[in-house]
Parts: C-alpha cells; sequence; structure tokens
C-alpha cells in the first residue's frame, strides 16, 4: 500500500499499531488503486491515528497502521470495501503475507 | 536498514516488534555498510526472532525488529556497536525518525 513518505504523528503511548507485511504475485493489475483507496478509506475511520507503509526494491512490503485501540482496528477490518479488498488481495495480489496486532507501550 | 526480502518467522503472540521508521539525509555514506553489519549483529542478539525491513522509492524506511521481551530489546539497544550507529544515525544519515517499541498480540 502507499502513502506519503513522512513518518506518522501519533498520540503518546498507548495506541495500537497493526503491521502488515507481505510480498506480491506477478499479478498486480490493480493493486495501486486499490491500495490507494484504502489508505484514503483507512483515514476516514473512527481510531485512525496514522500510516506508514514502504515497499523495497527487492518486493517486501511493509504498511503499519495506528489506532486508538482493537476496537476500531475490529471495526476497519470489517468495512466492506476494505473485506472486498483484503479477500482479492489474498487470492490474488499477495503471495505472502502476515498481519500482526500490536500495542504500543513506548515511543521516542 | 536492510535484510532479506522475507516476511519474519515469527513464533505464537505474545512477543515485541521495535517498529523503527526514518527519512535519510543526504549524506548516506557508510549508511548501508552500517545497515548491513546492524542485521547481522541484531540476529546474534539473545531473544531476537526475526526483522523485516523495506525503503521504498520515496524515502520512506520501515524496520520491524521482533524480539522475545522488553528485556531483550534493551540489551540489543545497550550493545556498543550498536550505541555507536545510532549516535551517527541521529547525527548523520537520519532526517527524521520515529522508534515505537509494541506488543504483539494476535498475529495471522
Amino acid at each position: 500500500m502507499s502513502a506519503s513518505a513522512e513518518i506518522a504523528q501519533t498520540p503518546e503511548p498507548p495506541y495500537y499499531a497493526v503491521i502488515f507485511t507481505s510480498t506480491l504475485t506477478a499479478d498486480t493489475d490493480g493493486y495501486d488503486a486499490m491500495a490507494t483507496r484504502m489508505v484514503e478509506l483507512a483515514r476516514e475511520q473512527p481510531g485512525f491515528l496514522g500510516m506508514e507503509s514502504a515497499r523495497g526494491s527487492d518486493g517486501l512490503g511493509i504498511t503499519v497502521s495506528y489506532w486508538q485501540d482493537v476496537e476500531s482496528i475490529r471495526a476497519w477490518k470489517a468495512v466492506g470495501e476494505h473485506r472486498a479488498a483484503q479477500a482479492t488481495g489474498k487470492s490474488r495480489w499477495y503471495e505472502h503475507f502476515a498481519v500482526r496486532i500490536s500495542k504500543v507501550e513506548r515511543a521516542y
């Protein structure tokens, strides 16, 4: 996914981070448009605090989104348009992926 | 920092993630060698579970390292060669950076 080249301005911990790591298949048709749309949509969700995203030349991508609490993560996961993107991602765009839900305890 | 283009194979949660986000200055002399060395050195530390790293074409870099507990993160932060790299990073290589220590509660 893509976002601007900026470090997210997050509040004092505690808050939550969703660490999404992926490698892509060769079939990336529609992927960029979906990623751009998901960033837009995430920003509109209650409890959204920020997002950072990078994909290196070796193909590994990391997107970290920051959320106020687990409830807001759960709600975002259930948004219809996001669910559709997740399903297409799994069946088509992502070769491998991992999602890790973590509680940020300290930041500096 | 650089690592292989692989998603880290981590154990069942809970464990810890250090999310390091950065943008670089124009002065990147010595940066790649340091980054490669730090990955090597991290892998030797007690409690190290894995690492994922990506820097996008827009310059934003994200490195996530995974650790067994906060004690192993603290010990890694204090390793002499790592401290020297952190100091040079702050004074020279990093334009901006953020470090977030988080506890991974769920993964799938």
